[in-house]
């Protein structure tokens, strides 16, 4: 059973799709968003996917304070200022993942492109404005959010983690190895993040020229990525 | 059978592995050197493993000469001076086969980063440098030098190809899919290179976690990834 979770952005894509999935794999998901008929409307849809599931809603900063582990599924334009609307609402201990893309498209460039970061990555921007003690998980920009959407798509990929502490980059490997078919690999410290980020616009490439959605499976590991005496 | 094809640094880690590979795969192989006695070492070396294979040596500019498909496989400090000595050598319709990478150990730093490129990466560098008429294709920048000099170990990974002309990524594609267990994916144009070639950094990263070499996997393709309409 995974942990409760709760999810910033909810009512986008990749924010809805993972609702679906973790309600599926029978967690509790609170859906956040910046709008409570959003939020409302986001519940129903996950509901007609997961008739089961232990759904909440509510405000972001209401849903960021709800649970330990906070995935923050906006978009990148977005990213700084939603953070900073929740400063009040995070407190130390609490682990944030995020999987927003610095895509160029942003700025109304292409989605094969992305831009610059001053701090190096989305990720590193999140962990600059997060409280102090609150910790920075990167993870989930390789995972279509139209697979996860989908529960009869049968998912059969990676989600590429990175971050500070192997023990928090565990509890969230937890978290996402709980989706049937997805299998998190830990590529490192957070400034990795510079590297997993940019993927998405390479899927999104390969994603053009094979009208697919396509993963990634990383090769050549070993059965047991989390060991639990390492964390 | 493969197309002939010449290594440009041939007697480097993974000059040295692609030569067994293709080889192997009863490719005629160029083995280029900047020595001629480390090009004549290097001829000794891959026959060992490939006492069948069909292995001829040279001097760099000499190699580049001698074959329509060439791989650049120096490291990234080599890349500019290397390719500044090969404008002679190389001719219009010639593929260059860029490897390398802008790792930051490059320069003293951790190869587990990178440094920026004007350009935007190494392999739009060597677009920029080579003569007129040479197409730049990038690839091979997640495979590991170590999984392909051991003709024991199973190579099970894909080839992220980047590229401006499809036919011409379709040509290396057919020279890299004849090595066993390696499969080239169309991930787009040659700016793509810009993702791709950080990709070593983030392999680095994870080998050193699960002391491995790992490979990556793109899932979720069609069977057929280079058609031959479509060239």
């Amino acid at each position: 059973m995974p942990e409760p979770v709760s999810i910033i952005g909810a009512s986008g894509a990749l924010g809805f799709g993972l609702a679906v999935r973790l309600a599926h794999a029978g967690g509790e998901v609170v859906l956040g968003s910046r709008d409570p008929g959003r939020a409302g409307e986001t519940v129903v849809r996950v509901r007609a996917a997961v008739p089961a599931g232990k759904l909440d809603c509510a405000l972001n900063a209401d849903a960021a304070a709800a649970a330990d582990l906070v995935i923050l599924a906006v978009p990148f334009r977005n990213q700084a200022e939603t953070l900073h609307n929740l400063r009040g609402a995070l407190r130390p201990g609490q682990i944030v993942v995020d999987a927003t893309v610095p895509l160029a498209a942003a700025l109304g460039g292409k989605a094969t492109r992305t831009i610059g970061v001053w701090q190096g990555s989305a990720a590193q921007q999140a962990q600059e404005m997060v409280p102090d003690g609150v910790s920075v998980v990167s993870a989930l920009h390789t995972i279509s959010a139209a697979s996860l959407r989908d529960l009869d798509s049968a998912l059969d990929e990676d989600v590429l983690v990175a971050g500070d502490r192997r023990a928090d980059k565990a509890r969230v490997a937890a978290l996402l190895d709980s989706i049937d078919g997805l299998r998190c690999v830990d590529c490192g410290r957070l400034e990795m993040a510079r590297l997993t980020e940019q993927l998405t616009a390479l899927m999104i490439s390969v994603n053009v020229r094979y009208k697919t959605h396509a993963g990634i499976r990383i090769t050549g590991l070993p059965d047991e990525l989390w060991p639990a005496a390492a964390s």
